[in-house]
């Protein structure tokens, strides 16, 4: 999918997974720390959250094989080109892949939090491989390319392979509110990249086109992505902050009586060891 | 061993092994939640097939290291040839190296587990480094080979250095059973790979050979990799819900009464922190 | 600002910075063992002492971004010049970006402490991004320089990089002294050797200058860090033997009496398990 | 110090060093285990033990130093030869900072275990910073050697930074009896294969030099260095069942009695939480 569209689609994805993830996130650490919890923070409304998650990445998942397969120059799940003795649309294979282990993620997302027989960090697992693969495929995916191509894919990485480590981690440290909003930051870094990638390589008509093998456009790729990381910051700190205010805001009407129903041995999950 | 059978057979080893791992732990996890422990969840029987699997590795390692040196062409503890002044069989010499390290795996395995003198974590940090030795030998073991030979190669390193790093860690996180299955999942993809390595090198006759410098050879392998680590992803699932349903299966027909009797301070290994 | 106030500057500051880290981290570790918690070593002493830094942090980014933009050779906000077609002042530009994102750790190290409506561990975790984006801007930044440029600069990256690591380590180790003075020793390390590299790059007239091809030099250059790191080693030691030292003497006069009062279910942060 | 002896000095020297860890820690955690706490395991015997050893680095450390620049062919404390325009006996020069971190590791471990006023686990830290120093020197000592011979001394930064990694991690999980082996033996690896290099490079007269630049040597040097690994984890667990065995009987003649007065409250350091 070499054109603006193929990059723009994940891009937004990811931009709305990311946006998504530090609702959530930041929603229920407020809900937590306020313990205004209500009918949105109990055990069984946050399971039914993870379940529609779970289920709206893997439709989003299996669509996205279906469409790599048989949208009008898809393989159609032609593996080989006998008759010209290659392989049949690679790339769409190599996206179709991409997607299997999204889908993977979701579905035992799925099933760890409707039946609850398997340990709960396994979702996480299984997102930070979903990650990794998808790292894993674009790091061998750039042979013989323009070097400006090269670079602005290689950036890519860092964000990917970052989201990877941070579900990584959340395998040890569940719960810890800085490792969720860090991983939506780096989805939300995914996505605007994705964005900037389809405007550097495949520019709009009008637009003069870059020069991929200029070294000071390198240079301002560099710079230009860590623009993105920043903003990724700020977007996932304003949506925060708009979290807390709504708990907070939302408390205040609560009466004072229904808090001591509450239990007070809710446990900290973050490591907020001040001395 | 460059050849067909010496990568198919490595290769089954691997597949059993990840099969078997994968089999223990989704067992006694199973067994572990549904306190339906038995006779064959007692820390005696666990013990005690731990010291059946160590006799085991260590048994097949030394038939390994003694096949790989007096076998037709084996050097037969010849390191040097001064009639030629050339190294004897360089390759069976790494092979039984190899072996060496997974034997001392094993037999350390067995002396924990019988005298109990050792730390228990003495056996994933053993397993760990036979894993890390074995890819360190195949890190420098690629020399002056065709692409796609060093590509196919350097991908399997990655399920090693996973087992290895996934055995380390086991080492602070003793009883994860995420981990645990991880393990199982690279070591069922490092056998899987051994097979599809010797599919592509050696293919059996009356099948077409593959272009070792073809590159988009080398991005179907890429891809292919993937594909094999979503298999052995499933068949570890498959694996484990089957362990769930029988440990769950046979607790029904076990009279509650004998469940009172069980130990409910059962500490759950699992990082299962939930908020 | 490649010319030798360029390097000397940041080496000021980091240098400051280094030392007031050590100083803070070892008063503090002092008075928490000796428990002599006066004023100084309050819970609200402590928040106002981390506002204050926060604020400076922030200032100074804020200047420093302005320097960069607005001093005599600077882009002025203009980031593409249309009439040459090339970008302008990419240099600056890349400069002004790190001192955004020590501003924005600045920044949120203040909102933190004064608000606490967030984890704590945050002002850690945005350090450490802050200075990863500084090595990551800087690993991209010698293209087609000269070898030991090129050298003197990598070398650099090892504190910047240390310092991101040893950040990150505390957002889950947070309160132990030790990653806190291993912090300060890289950061007086990076202040310390942007001063040898102003020196070497653009020494001072009247001095030989260097030859960036000798490879004697790039081995001296080798072992000179380490004379740097075992500098601000030894700097890190003696303020904290100074601190200890200081409320020493300070415990003294003290009397005792007062002492019954301290709370006694002080948690020690170290992870200082000795058998 | 290009010949035999400046490898087999520190050979010898880190084989000494090796062997003593192992044995320190295997002797202390086996009688942790029996409880047969008598002179040697108080608490104040250890730290006296950790004294003599600091005292015992740092002396060797400062011995080291002083030959690196006074003997025959040192440069005496002059730095750069103004006569001939370049930098004197950088090898030395590079050789004696080694010598300094360990010497700094040594005294910050007599001063962490006479005074008690800073965290017990800086002796560690500095441990690791003076392997990962030795390293770091020896990661850009190589410079236009021969192929064999970069080869061997890359292998050797194995141990080293395995060493320095093992040291860190030790920072965390102090008193874990499995990173201290596991540090003894990268230890006794490293000493072992500093033996290796001088017999390779530098081989005694009658025996015939080896080709530096034959891959054939490259291979069997690489098996060699996982022979060496084997052997030092063979000797580390001989020396852990002696300890145990040295510890076992030596309890069998304490009188039962002895025994009721000892405490039971003993937190087993290790990581031994088998389910």
């Amino acid at each position: 999918m070499g054109n603006f569209k193929g990059h723009a689609l994940p891009g937004s994805m990811f931009l709305m997974v990311g946006l998504w993830w530090a609702g959530k996130s930041s929603f229920w650490y407020a809900a937590r720390r306020k313990k205004s919890a209500g009918l949105l923070t109990s055990r069984a409304a946050q399971r039914r959250l993870e379940v529609i998650e779970g289920v709206t990445i893997l439709s989003f998942s299996v669509i996205g094989m279906l469409a790599e397969q048989f949208a009008a120059d898809g393989p159609q799940l032609h593996l080989y080109d006998y008759a010209e003795h290659q392989w049949d649309h690679l790339m769409n294979w190599q996206h179709a892949t991409m997607y299997l282990f999204f889908g993977l993620a979701g579905g035992v997302s799925v099933a760890v939090h409707t039946t609850g027989s398997a340990p709960l960090a396994l979702d996480r697992m299984l997102l930070g491989v979903a990650f990794f693969t998808e790292g894993f495929l674009f790091l061998y995916h750039l042979h013989g390319r323009a070097m400006l191509d090269i670079h602005i894919h290689q950036l890519l990485l860092y964000a990917i392979f970052g989201g990877a480590a941070t579900a990584f981690l959340e395998v040890f440290h569940r719960g810890n509110v800085l490792l969720e909003l860090l991983r939506a930051s780096f989805c939300l870094l995914q996505g605007s990249w994705f964005w900037q990638i389809a405007f550097v390589l495949y520019p709009p008509s009008g637009v003069a086109e870059w020069d991929l093998k200029d070294h000071s456009n390198m240079m301002f790729i560099t710079t230009c992505y860590c623009w993105h990381f920043a903003f990724s910051l700020l977007t996932v700190t304003v949506v925060y902050c708009t979290a807390c205010w709504v708990v907070h805001s939302k408390l205040k009407r609560t009466p004072s009586m229904e808090m001591g129903l509450l239990k007070t041995t809710d446990k900290e999950q973050e490591s907020e060891d001040e001395i």
